[in-house]
């Protein structure tokens, strides 16, 4: 049954606390509340593509620019990246400062949510280095991303807190391949290449150690622009 | 004015969305869902002392354990964290996956919040060291902890969400020295280790050279049991 998220019909549901999620303006804060209840248990597996994106050079620049201007900078980031990501029916599960984790699939159902999250992260660069361009301390800044693909556990992973999140080694090498990106890369992995290979056209092979993952991983080089 | 969060007299409050915080339950939802509201202004720049904590060798945990044990290794960390900064008048203001951030200081004025972070530090490793050695996968698994004082932003920087959150220098210092941590240990900043000297015997100092900060930062390093 689809629950109204705008319009008269939502008010009796606002009453209950259900009301537009934060994730994605599109869908309803029941399964972020209810997790447990929707899905009769407190953890899913369940194969999705995980999206990180961070600015780049953050560290330099929360010492150079002031405490305004660094808050501006951020929102303009999270902001135009969360747009990026709802356009393409992913969910940003987590902001932490300059950074974000998204999800694809889940709950937002997609077959193509390799597709779906290299588009997303395409959008994420191509809108912050327009809204970046106009503000002077940004101009030598770049966010990158990291995207991987895989089966994640999704579910309730703090007793006091209601909202679901990803965990697992999935989750984990996409924030390590984040980390490797430089500004203005999209660092994607094989698993999540394979599967959208109609976007990997003219991308760059790299082979990349990430911290904790004895092999290196290869990954594609996807830049924007 | 006090504001009811618990028994017969929050039920009205509650109809408005009023209740106890997630981040603290001894204080309730007003500050994080009216931030701009209660504050006058988007951003404040405030004292405060700021704490990041995770699991180290979580890669590598992540990729041995199965889905149901890493959940319940990241759920005890998670819960046992939380209790420990709630004993000691911090908020968990973020978690991501296998970590959080902690803030000292805000909403809950406290002139040792140097002290409060590092005595919730000790805590968390006392707690999460005696759970872990219940479970024979966690046993090779330790706690990291940084810890960094100083002005920070403390508002809403995104538009689309109204819990507030720290950003700025210091925050990304204390996430930093934090990733500098070896299993058991709680790097603190000079800056905290000055404001609270008294809980500094007996630590030794270690030079760090921190990713995007130019000169070696000098830490103290604390362990427990």
């Amino acid at each position: 049954m689809p629950i109204p998220i705008g319009g008269p019909l939502s008010l009796p549901l606002r009453a209950f606390g259900i009301t537009r999620s934060k994730m994605n303006p599109d869908i309803c804060t029941i399964c972020e509340r209810s997790f447990q209840y929707v899905k009769k248990q407190r953890h899913i597996t369940s194969g999705a593509t995980i999206l990180f994106a961070d600015i780049r050079n953050y560290t330099g620049l929360s010492q150079r620019v002031g405490a305004a201007e660094l808050g501006r900078i951020v929102s303009l980031f999270q902001t135009r990246a969360a747009e990026a990501i709802w356009a393409n029916d992913g969910i940003v599960n987590k902001q932490m400062g300059d950074g974000l984790m998204a999800i694809f699939n889940f709950p937002i159902i997609r077959k193509d949510h390799a597709a779906a999250a290299i588009m997303a992260a395409c959008d994420i660069q191509r809108a912050c280095a327009q809204a970046f361009r106009d503000i002077d301390s940004a101009e030598e800044i770049g966010i990158g991303v990291g995207i991987h693909t895989g089966d994640v556990q999704i579910g309730e992973f703090s007793s006091f807190r209601s909202d679901f999140t990803a965990i697992g080694g999935v989750v984990n090498q996409a924030a390590r391949l984040e980390s490797q990106a430089r500004p203005g890369e999209i660092l994607v992995s094989l698993d999540t290449a394979l599967q959208a290979p109609e976007l990997m056209g003219g991308t760059e092979a790299r082979a990349l150690s990430l911290k904790g993952i004895e092999q290196p991983v290869e990954a594609r080089v996807l830049r924007v622009g």
